[in-house]
């Protein structure tokens, strides 16, 4: 029998790294959603995509215009490098697609201040920027328990990004189109800040100064790019919390992010003690155990499940999880701290989110 | 474009508890096979098929022999009650079909063993008994930590299966059926014993003695049918291995199911630090965590892997991943601890499988 | 000044490996207990006394009946070798001295059960057996909280004592004398059960029935002192308790000894997740950790406690922690264990402690 | 026999929370230690000293000059009020004493480095200030384990120290004095990123910035004493060197220190996972466990190790184990983040450790 069951008609721009594993996503593990088209302009991503994607039925584009118009498409995933996302999600947005794009929207806050401009201007189509670990179940359980009030008001939340160490200078060559750490890596643990803190008022917390140092211990080229491998950086919130964050390229055994959210009676930690499985091996060197070598490891299920709630969202006409105000106050705050640490200033901001100079005595 | 993969056609057999997940992982979550025909006797459960699986193209039964005739049908997965497990997989391999069953493949030896030589009549046929835990990620792990040499010659086995403590009084009802407790919790972790004491030699181990006492410290009423809430069992090697077992109705926090793999020079742990997740909450009564609440949240992507390796074992035929061997000889081993426990005595097998007379002085 | 506080006048017979150790947890960390006398037969261990135990005051001698006439002496801590364990609690029982015996009291029933009469007769005087781990931080917590009836009726423990593999022969020559791995060791283990079976009736759970089984996988010259280097041994009580052990001589990181306290609405486990400190090093191997490499690294704070209770009982005439009864108990069942291991048989006992004739069909 | 050790000639200084401690750690777990002398001009401290010293023959002084003149001692524990730890420590060197004084030297930088120059005026005598945390076993651990070169070069340290909430109003009264909250709790973590971060050169590292932000989540009266109830502080070295800070009064379950020391090819943490012992308590609530209630319960032990390397220290004429430029450096940093939390302002220094003025662009 056929089914008879509506699926949300998908496209994925870009089969990079993680727009194949979208692709993925959407053609095998959504099952309220069908993948009908992908684009990508490179030869290798189209290669995988015809071993991959066509014969499941996946038409592949290798301009974007051009799959923006094919025929019953509805929803598109960007997931192309962070330098076209704005763009292509302006450009889907306004052929009345509703749209998926990966962190960050941009690397420039005037940028990510467009394309809310242009979502807003159509209240009709869902558009989300994919925070991927808002969907995983640990921080989720994180988020239920803040909301259930056992810990009180969030008031200190930290918060680490560490990438397994790559000896291949992958880092230094990415790190030239990134934004900097603070906006590829920290931008995951600004916007987990910004959720939490959110978590009673419902009201986004107003950053009111940030400050970021760093070093570069293993990849001094990094600097030829104004970042770091290792970066530390503070903010402040108008409303009396404080947001710490660590970034890092040279974890030694894969890949550790981790959260606590601090609230006035209670405390949650996400990943405190890092294991991949549960599987320990006791031998005569001690005892071991294994971490995810890298984010996909760690975030795979959150990215299947940002996919299947991206898709009700659409097909039921919900709220998408992550406003879009949000994820634009989260470029705001992570181009203010990669700022911060090129220039070794503490940068400070008024209620409204504009910078105002700093040195008045702070109010404890 | 319509797909050009081919895909298994696959039908399930009872829609029970793990009924409708086993439709749902092969419906959903195994791309190369197609869930096209379901089987049950049940009104509830045919209610639940027509909401869920119908709109989806499957086509449902209420009798398993028309099932068995539907067109094109490659494969069924039989997760009836156990008391059919053995007679619909015998008809299904009669009737031409790949066969996953779940476990146990019988609550008696020589039932089981009937299928097995129904199976190995059917050369070309795929059958296998659905032991979870061998796809779990954790295990699976393990297993290949065992297989590196690394802890020496796996010599002693610890498994527990621990159910979080039902009030109701379902383990009473179900242990009519269940063949007791070492026949369906247990029945895990002698499958485990078996798996990883052959991970060296390839070849089953043979069983010497087995020995199993209980009690019934909630639910009195499970004597009855000659079972007990918590059970402990002794199982001898004539290779000079033990594996010793715990089952228990009535775990407070949830499902504990763990393992040790002890070899001449390292040990494996399988969940000795049970959490769900990696979430703690520091609260001012200490440091909480949460773990699963049954097996099914604690094994779920097993289930799908194994509908996963299943379906490629078929359609690029593999050897299936457990053989029907191992999987009588577990039955074999139950059935005895079983029969341990309500007669009081430890019960000898010769090599050969035979019960002998014990009493012979160890030879240690 | 000169002080003016009463402390316990205490001798330490034997000064071998715990012996040593005795002494300086009497010299140095009782601080209500002095030290004034020791004795030893052995050269090497006359030469350490002489090193660290005469600077201090103690009067060192090499004849057992001598030094139960020092003057003032009031207690004597006996930590020989486990073959003169009881002749010389009795002896200085019958001196008039308080006694604390390291465990076992013997590695014969009827031997301890006489010590166990002598004691009786000198009703004014404090016996204890040291079992150390009652008096282990960890364990106190453990039993606190059963003790509070937040798991309920404790009805299943599990509880092991794994060494590290020690591959110089000591465990082949050791086992000449010690009794074997169940008197040995798993001692510990069956002093744990009865000491949380009683825990709310303060009556001795009375052994229904042993049974044990073991290997040698790395020192089959055990076989000749009828000993293995991994048991497991089960028992149950005839209050519808039961208790299973595992102990090993081949653990490879070092010493894990566990229980699991396991009651009707709860369970407790002691080192389910073995550490030695807090520190942790993440490598691009993985996580490590490591773990105490002896029992003494493991319980060294417990031995001190128990000096510590010891002389608080003598000296304010309290109940000693672990009453004689329970001491005798322990190694009737740990003797029997050791017994079913040789002869493969499951053992039998009436309410009275005596053996019977099983095979009665089992009360489920 | 009276015994024929020479014992170093210990009084202690205040006999409050920390000075009873001391006085017992000196009186009863310092084999080589006597304490024959106390001071305190309190008189419930007296009170307690009458019961608790005076009876072991220690003589109590209600003037400190007084106890200075002690017949025969040789050392003085300086364990009174923080404002008087400078001047007590300065006397007792200057009567020919080794001191021990407990952290910090003093809440002014200047009367810290006052310290330092008399303690230098006299090289014959042992001074050192009681950073306790690095005779904790677990940081012992780790310290060896960074020595050993496996992570490589300690490059970014974090580390916190978290108070129980006490409802009280302990912590506002306590914060008049005690110099706030990164000289009172976080001088510790600092004290520690010196330690490691010299580990490698041996060469104390020097501040080239510091920035902190605090906020008053549930004790607004410490703004009063210009004092924070959770704080973040960063703290940057001229040789390339990150440590930051947390401190908190409001940690829910209890004492949480902890610290990670990140080297460019490996991390150690200590104390990630926070426990008190080894049990756990599987409950229908979850799995829970314990941690320390206060830092007592957590560095008990170091205390002790701390009494007893001091003693050996001056017995064995060998450097005491923490140097005094470190304390006097550690106090540097702490007023200065303490000063930055007041301004809002990040702090420069050069490499004398000379404040400057800030805003040169950040060498990445």
């Amino acid at each position: 029998m056929a089914p008879q069951i509506r699926r949300l008609q998908v496209a994925v721009s870009g089969l990079g790294r993680m727009g194949a594993r979208h692709a993925n996503h959407f053609l095998h593990r959504t099952p309220r959603a069908e993948l009908v088209a992908a684009f990508t302009p490179d030869p290798k991503e189209l290669a995988w995509a015809q071993a991959n994607l066509e014969p499941w039925g996946v038409k592949i584009y290798s301009d974007f215009n051009e799959m923006l118009k094919h025929p019953g498409l509805e929803a598109v995933c960007v997931a192309t490098a962070t330098t076209v996302h704005a763009e292509q999600t302006i450009k889907a947005i306004e052929a009345g697609k509703h749209v998926l794009c990966e962190k960050p929207l941009s690397t420039e806050l005037a940028i990510s201040q467009n394309v809310l401009k242009v979502a807003k201007a159509h209240p009709n189509q869902k558009v989300m920027c994919g925070f991927s670990r808002r969907f995983d179940a640990s921080y989720l359980a994180a988020y239920q328990t803040a909301l259930s009030g056992s810990i009180g008001r969030p008031t200190i939340l930290r918060s680490q990004t560490c990438d397994k160490y790559d000896p291949s200078g992958f880092f230094v060559a990415y790190a030239e189109f990134s934004g900097g750490i603070f906006v590829d890596c920290n931008i995951h643990d600004i916007d987990l800040a910004l959720w939490f803190f959110s978590s009673s008022t419902k009201e986004l917390p107003k950053v009111k100064s940030v400050m970021a140092v760093g070093v570069t211990a293993l990849e001094p080229d990094l600097a030829k790019h104004g970042d770091v491998d290792n970066g530390v950086g503070v903010v402040e919130f108008h409303d009396g919390q404080i947001a710490y964050f660590y970034s890092s390229r040279m974890n030694a055994p894969g890949q550790h992010d981790m959260t606590e959210i601090i609230g006035t009676s209670g405390k949650l930690t996400v990943n405190a003690n890092p294991t991949i499985g549960l599987t320990e091996s006791h031998l005569p060197t001690g005892i071991h155990r294994e971490i995810p070598q890298n984010y996909y490891e760690r975030f795979e299920n959150a990215f299947v499940e940002e996919a299947r709630q991206f898709t009700d969202a659409v097909l039921d006409n919900l709220a998408v999880p992550i406003d879009m105000e949000s994820s634009v106050e989260a470029v705001r705050i992570g181009v203010a701290l990669q700022e911060s640490l090129r220039n070794g200033k503490k940068i400070f901001f008024d209620k409204q989110g504009n910078k105002v100079e700093g040195g008045t005595r702070a109010k404890l």
